[in-house]
């Protein structure tokens, strides 16, 4: 069903500007700068063309069929492009315009009519007041957002709430060399949520790892229900944000959510089987090495150093965190006492000494 | 007192070596690389030149006053060298010689043999079983250690019992860009210890953050003595390892520490006005803070963000700890109102949104 969203074949961009850093020239220019596999179309009524493109006056004069569409024109006149979207047959919009629900009574209106629109045409809405998607499938690459990190191909899909969370999560697994799998930032969720979302990565053989940024979740009950489903299948990792009292109150002036102090969504999301983080540090590094390694079986770890103070280190984190650090057999110790350097430390962690080579390691592992 | 550790103006390395990765010529390659302001003067009784340097055979046969000499020849043979420093008029050795007290019985016995021979010449020892000292003044730079981390001028002096941890910390400290102004890592403290260089790097004006690793105090009512005294001069911030009983175990077969599980130690440091911490990355972070910026004089924070999530978290963050996000005045709203994006956020976070310009954050400030 989110195919259209996902793995679109061909891409429209209403709203398309040639003004460098605006939203309507980043999604072109990032579409274009990662390879997208289909054809771009971006739609203008008063340029002759976007960057290297013919410009369409209309989104009904783009002479191919269109999966997705971005809408980035002003608010007021989104209910009428999707009308046309959906005489044209596209199937999801991604409406990175602002001002519906987050900005008051007015706005809810709006968004009201804008659903109502889409429904009678069978378009699915993603957004409103969103970044929009990317999915870095070699056979897709689609760019769908206007933001700045490059994408490399990898194997973490990325949900966030917040699209400046989501901005500072891509950028660092970009730094570690790990890339995504696909993304999602759906600003107020109308129509496409976070739980339909997570339940297509779910089923996605790409996707090994799921993070997720929350600020306010939108439908607990129905979350819940999928989340548990997919967390037994592959790890899901989350960080809620806005979980104070100050952060709570920052939080609706920011998404909306009218939460007091948060204490429940955390255990709620424990409940799931996800796993949580209030650092998006550690969040990143866990994601890395559930994308990495195979999931441990049990709790019982040894440890392989070439100096001691930071062994200690490992082994304090591990304790504290319900690890055990198994002992190291008579035969284990027999066979390393000759081949590890005399001083090396035998116990666990086992110390092979500053000075030890590739050799000494394989031998201790 | 320790400034011929810290500011020789001369150093011998006893035990210098042409073998590259040996301890003997690493130091005297990290003295020529950080480009260390005095004379060097390898002795290595077999090599005619070390390096690029003449070597000595015997550290008396050296035509200049010298007040650091490095020993790095066999365990049993330190005593001897010691001697003959001291007839040679040195101040400080640093032995980086392992085999002494770390390893039990006749260790101990050979580390009292050498300590009395050095206080009989009024020599003081620096280690045993050590990396060493560097001092990246520019009148100075001294880089007597054999690890990989380039030197670079910085303001934080870091102290570490364990040398890999303190290699980690100034590794970090390098990819900030904050470098450090002096190091230590003093293995068995069997003559100068912690306390002594605290002490010294309370009293130095290029010093204004103070970072230590600690396994073991090795004289805790001596050591809080001087620690609440500097602390009240300059920040000193701390990391203790072996907090747990694994890891308690783990630094017992490190540096010999006999502890068991050790919850007084953190209490201890935290009574003296030491800031600790678990986490390396938190340490080094707290330390650019505190390097780059004035100490706070309350709780109260104002932030301000061009993005809502990031704000959030960093809201959490600082309420969690005991800081308060102040209420914006009513001037302020005002002042703000007309200049900033009609949609930015007057709350506390000020949200200035993504596409502010470096005029607006200065108005918010």
């Amino acid at each position: 069903m989110l195919d259209a969203l996902f793995r679109p074949r061909a891409v429209a961009v209403i709203g398309a500007s040639n003004r460098r850093l605006t939203i309507g020239y980043r999604i072109v220019e990032n579409l274009v700068d990662s390879g997208f596999k289909g054809p771009i179309f971006p739609i203008n009524p008063k340029a002759p063309y976007i960057k290297n493109f013919i410009a369409y006056k209309d989104i009904m004069d783009v002479p191919l069929q269109v999966d997705l569409a971005h809408i980035i024109v002003k608010n007021t006149r989104v209910p009428g492009e999707i009308e046309k979207c959906g005489k044209k047959g596209i199937k999801v919009v991604i409406v990175n315009t602002a001002g519906f629900g987050e900005i008051g009574e007015e706005g809810v209106k709006l968004q009201e009519e804008m659903l109502a629109v889409a429904k009678k045409y069978g378009v699915r809405v993603f957004g409103p007041n969103c970044q929009g998607v990317m999915n870095s499938d070699p056979e897709i690459r689609a760019y769908c957002n206007f933001t700045f990190t490059s994408m490399i191909e990898g194997s973490i899909s990325v949900m966030a709430q917040s699209g400046g969370v989501g901005e500072v999560i891509n950028n660092r697994l970009y730094e570690l060399g790990l890339g995504f799998r696909m993304y999602a930032s759906y600003g107020n969720q109308a129509d496409i949520n976070a739980t339909e979302i997570l339940e297509y990565w779910g089923n996605d053989p790409g996707t090994k790892v799921i993070m997720l940024h929350i600020e306010t979740l939108q439908n607990p009950a129905e979350f819940a229900k999928v989340a548990k489903e997919i967390s037994k299948r592959k790890p899901v990792l989350a960080m809620k944000t806005g979980r104070t009292k100050l952060g709570a109150k920052a939080v609706s002036s920011h998404t909306g959510g009218m939460m007091a102090v948060d204490t429940t969504t955390n255990l709620l999301l424990e409940k799931c089987g996800i796993l949580t983080f209030t650092d998006e540090e550690e969040l990143c590094q866990a994601a890395r090495a559930l994308a990495q390694l195979p999931v441990a079986e049990g709790n019982r770890v040894g440890i392989i150093t070439n100096t001691g103070g930071p062994g200690i280190i490992v082994t304090d984190e591990l304790t504290e965190r319900g690890c055990d650090l198994s002992e190291i057999s008579e035969a284990s110790r027999d066979s390393l006492q000759g081949n590890l350097y005399p001083e090396a430390s035998l116990a666990n962690p086992i110390d092979v000494l500053a000075t030890a080579n590739p050799e000494h390691y394989k031998l201790a592992a």
